[in-house]
């Protein structure tokens, strides 16, 4: 079933309606043709899910009556808020995109020393506001019960000081298998749902390793991804992917 | 270093010198712009890394000098099969470079009942160079030391008879969490270091009901990756991810 976010509160109960407008009634009524009593899942702000079917439209607004309410378990026990030097090109693009297939809380891009990749200050708030609408997208495609949010950070001191965690690590290629296992699996064992990881991974060219040490003089662990070298847009994945693993399937 | 695959025997030992030709050549002499002295690594046949220097070259070929030999433990401990049904656009593209990057030993593009894509039987050899291709130069850029083969297979049937595997898996969204942990998870338990997994993956519109009852009839056991939709294209990458986590850091 098509699933779109609501962006007002509603309320939450079978037999009530409400109206939505703009994009979602441009995409049910117009591009799949919705017709009275066709039904679609509807995300509350609170993260409920609400089955409702059309009641009517003109085109502009659409009006949609309360079938059912849902509470699908469908987000990271752990919140990962994913932090990407900018690298170029679509990198960004497929970070936001993918990333939220594999349920991540929060994008950030940081400007940091070997980027080559710079966002002009007038490009910032368009770049944003265009990869918030891939989040959103994607949000609705992999059924999520949150549009993850998309920002920016100057360099990596304001990354630590604006951006609230609990456990921080940072993608680090010469961090090696510790005894037993390696330092990412040592960090998931100690968050617990609920909790919020910051991960960080640097662009193309890598983080310098004055950065490196910043970070974890800061309390963010260095951690290795696996013998192979990744691009910048693929590590975040296979880090989300872990997460996944671990915390919901193992 | 720029690293590169050699397409025949050489003599691995330090100080005896090999000849390099066609793209090799190209790219390190013509693109890099090595010059004598300079050095870059080599696969050999056998999965060893030379490190070697060019002695010289004439544009068409390049002699260069064992300075080293290496054996980096790089590969996935499981040989990762990935099986994907045909998909649209660059899909079947980034599901070989991301999934070169992540590991995977070979792939295979299978037509199945509800694929959307089809591959003209004209077109099927030049799309598969190409792909391999985009395998050989992303297993140079993550410093593997083989390169994932890629070829086709007409139906499921035609690849559980062509295919040798140890254990098969197919993605199934509606295989739930079963006791204690996934099914994934616990197949992932039963795979030891140098067997053979087969991961199956449908196309954009899924496997028919039918095409996996034939799969589990067969042994491959259905396996959900989390509860969250993902794309065709992300899901074996998902997979990848999680074998190296299990196998390599955990």
């Amino acid at each position: 079933m098509q699933r779109y976010f609501l962006d007002e509160p509603v309320t939450e109960s079978v037999g009530t309606t409400f109206v939505v407008s703009g994009e979602t009634v441009k995409h049910w009524v117009k591009v799949m043709r919705a017709t009275p009593g066709e039904q679609a899942e509807f995300v509350t702000l609170t993260q409920h899910v609400l089955i409702a079917q059309l009641v009517n439209s003109d085109g502009q607004t659409a009006t949609a009556k309360v079938d059912a309410v849902t509470t699908p378990n469908v987000e990271l026990p752990v919140a990962v808020t994913i932090a990407c030097g900018l690298s170029k090109g679509d990198k960004p693009e497929q970070i936001v995109q993918r990333g939220t297939e594999l349920g991540a809380s929060a994008f950030i891009f940081f400007d940091s020393q070997w980027a080559v990749a710079k966002w002009a200050k007038n490009k910032r708030e368009r770049k944003l506001a265009r990869f918030a609408k891939i989040a959103r997208g994607a949000a609705e495609q992999s059924h999520r019960t949150m549009i993850p949010s998309v920002s920016y950070q100057a360099d990596l001191t304001a990354l630590r000081t604006n951006v609230a965690y609990d456990t921080g690590v940072v993608a680090w290629e010469e961090s090696a298998k510790q005894g037993e296992s390696s330092a990412l699996v040592q960090t998931l064992k100690t968050v617990v749902a609920g909790q919020r990881l910051l991960a960080i991974f640097g662009p193309e060219g890598g983080l310098s390793e004055a950065e490196v040490a910043s970070l974890t003089a800061a309390g963010i662990r260095p951690v290795g991804l696996g013998p192979r070298i990744m691009r910048a847009e693929t590590a975040p994945l296979y880090l989300l992917s872990n997460v996944s693993f671990w915390s919901e399937l193992v």
